[in-house]
């Protein structure tokens, strides 16, 4: 017996060494989209590496992600509507469901515990339970009367608001519609018609009270304050939008890509080389920046001092950073081709910018512009961060 | 060996399962003063479950706590002079040290690598690695002219600020200062004299622009714009304070007592049972609430609709809700005797409150005012929740 003594003493120590996963943190975790491959890659911002990556999500080439409450899981939406939950620390593929034909976007509710899916294939929302991805509810978006009635719509704009409510537009439709679902099982649903045409994209202000939708079919945007719902939607910057020029689609800008910073709101503009200032208690344009190419993303660092901008073909190869207590150009900067993405840490001393063409994340100190760090990546597109956990509408 | 074999795997097993210290994220995590047994409660939000103490924190009768970037470690500043930093995982005390003789708060810096503790005694600021816990520079709070020079001033107020700096206030000085801390072992200092007669608190807004000193020695607050600190510091709303009645010090309302939300703030009056809302842009006062009691703490839930307020004796059994749209109160609620301090979780859906006299911390649901939860604890006081690791000046 003593002779299988030690043996069995190594077993135990590599038993125990292999079972005791390194315990860490999930506040300096984020996640890179790999969008060729299907696959995310896990990230830290304390020292800058990737820690490893998850694959066998499906089809990323548009995708984003959301976070559980504790930081641990992300919730990625892919657009074959692929609904993939990841485990950061192990980084494993905890669960998967392919959802709808046809997916643009998630969010999850206030609360952590329920994550809802927006799809254009049925059109409408469904809900999930965030802890083992069942199907909780399901919310058609259906619309239209008489012979069009039961038509569903394409559904884009999904966010979570407070009170456990989730809103979301009906691009087909020309609606606004707000869930709450304060009992999963049976969804509250208040609906607001002719918003105005082709609602495409949308956004929350980062205080959960205006949801703001922007319109394809026309010029200006649709404006629902969520604390004054019998107010209705109103139309603001009525000049905002393509005047006469019918763009695709997909040069509009993204509305995740408008920047609020306290009372004002920093946006890219349509078919135009500019970043507009828009004042938010007015909501009326206040000033227009130059920039060197059509911005795609306008993102505000945490404390508001800076913006930072990326561009469309042919200049997605750069980078601006505007500074909005003087409202002008601070820096250019030229990361590779294919800046698809930026997102800062938390407390804002530092950015990473995804580098497509370039299979690179770059990292930059927001105060003096140096590139601090550059992790490869497979095609990066979208990169989040855990902080988002803790933030409405993200 | 076959007989052997079984209770080797038994083994194998038992240790493994001892090793593996369950995984779990650290979003969800907070810690409770314990302030009578010198001990922190550790917390998690998803259930609203306690999940263990650690002791040996030394007088914690005023104490505050910060948060390490990766939401991992709690560093806690203790009225002793203590400096501890607490691993929320394990639950156990990682390194400590008694730095000073007598010290009122700290804060961590922008990219969290260091540690700032506010002290009395001997009047200044220490700094120390995050990490190790080595000291890492010193900023004696030294002021005063001819044969008065040389003398140290106890400081207060400090907190964190964007572009690796702390700010913070000299008592007996009459004094601001900004540290910009870039290099650690070589701070730079820019100093502010003449800011008004003992500033005993302080604030940074949330975006990390404005730091606010309340002043015990006069009327009105000592503001300073850190984007244009050539503007030198002014004083801001010149009838706040005590008028001619003079009140112990520790009866003036705490800094971290305001509730900023968006244009406007939420702050306790002195010496009267009311709720001041001041206009951010103009730092005039635009209206007051009547309230039930004198506030203490008057903090804003996250979505900037309401604030939740407690109260001084004899109402310190009591917490008021004012709904910020109308500006009227919306709820009354009696925890318990001795409502020391309130925390929201960081979206909003509830609020922990510390009933210290009945040894106990609830959560309260803020749509429903319903209590969701009790969690016992020892004397509790103050509450931080790990979200506070990616906010600036938290």
């Amino acid at each position: 017996m003593i002779s299988r003594l030690p043996i069995c003493l190594l077993a135990l120590g590599a038993a125990a060494a292999w079972a005791a996963e390194p315990l860490r943190g999930t506040g300096d975790l984020g996640l890179v989209i790999e969008r060729a491959r299907g696959s995310v890659q896990v990230i830290e911002t304390s020292t800058d590496t990737a820690l490893g990556t998850v694959e066998g999500l499906g089809d990323l080439s548009h995708a984003s992600a959301v976070f559980s409450r504790d930081q641990r899981f992300a919730y990625v939406f892919g657009r074959d509507g692929g609904l993939s939950k990841v485990d950061l620390l192990t980084r494993t593929l905890t669960a998967r469901v392919v959802q709808a034909g046809n997916s643009i976007g998630g969010a999850i509710s206030q609360d952590g515990r329920l994550v809802a899916v927006s799809n254009y294939e049925p059109g409408g929302v469904r809900v999930f339970d965030a802890a083992t991805l069942a199907q909780v509810a399901d919310i058609p978006a259906a619309y239209g009367e008489g012979p069009d009635a039961g038509k569903l719509s394409k559904v884009i704009g999904l966010v979570d608001a407070p009170g456990q409510r989730f809103v979301f537009s009906l691009w087909d439709a020309g609606e606004i519609w707000v869930a709450d679902l304060s009992d999963p099982t049976r969804p509250q649903v208040r609906r607001f018609k002719d918003i105005g045409r082709q609602p495409y994209d949308a956004l929350i202000t980062p205080d959960g009270r205006y949801y703001i939708a922007g319109l394809f079919g026309e010029d200006g945007l649709a404006l629902l304050d969520l604390w004054d719902l019998d107010a209705g939607v109103r139309r603001i910057l009525p000049s905002y939008g393509q005047g006469g020029n019918k763009l695709p689609v997909y040069k509009m800008p993204h509305l995740d890509g408008w920047a609020i910073a306290g009372d004002r709101a920093f946006v890219p503009a349509v078919g135009a080389h500019q970043v507009l200032v828009i004042d938010t208690r007015t909501w009326a344009e206040v000033g227009r920046i130059e920039v060197l190419g059509q911005p795609v993303f306008v993102r505000v660092r945490p404390d508001g001092r800076q913006v930072w901008v990326n561009f469309a073909l042919p200049d997605n190869g750069q980078v601006q950073v505007i500074d909005t207590k003087d409202l002008r150009i601070v820096q250019t900067l030229n990361p590779g081709p294919g800046v698809l993405h930026l997102e800062f840490e938390p407390k804002g001393g530092a950015v990473w910018v995804s580098v497509r063409d370039a299979d690179r994340v770059e990292v930059y100190d927001t105060a003096t512009f140096a590139r601090t760090a550059t992790v490869p990546a497979d095609k990066p597109s979208g990169i989040f961060l855990t902080d988002r956990a803790g933030r409405i509408g993200l």
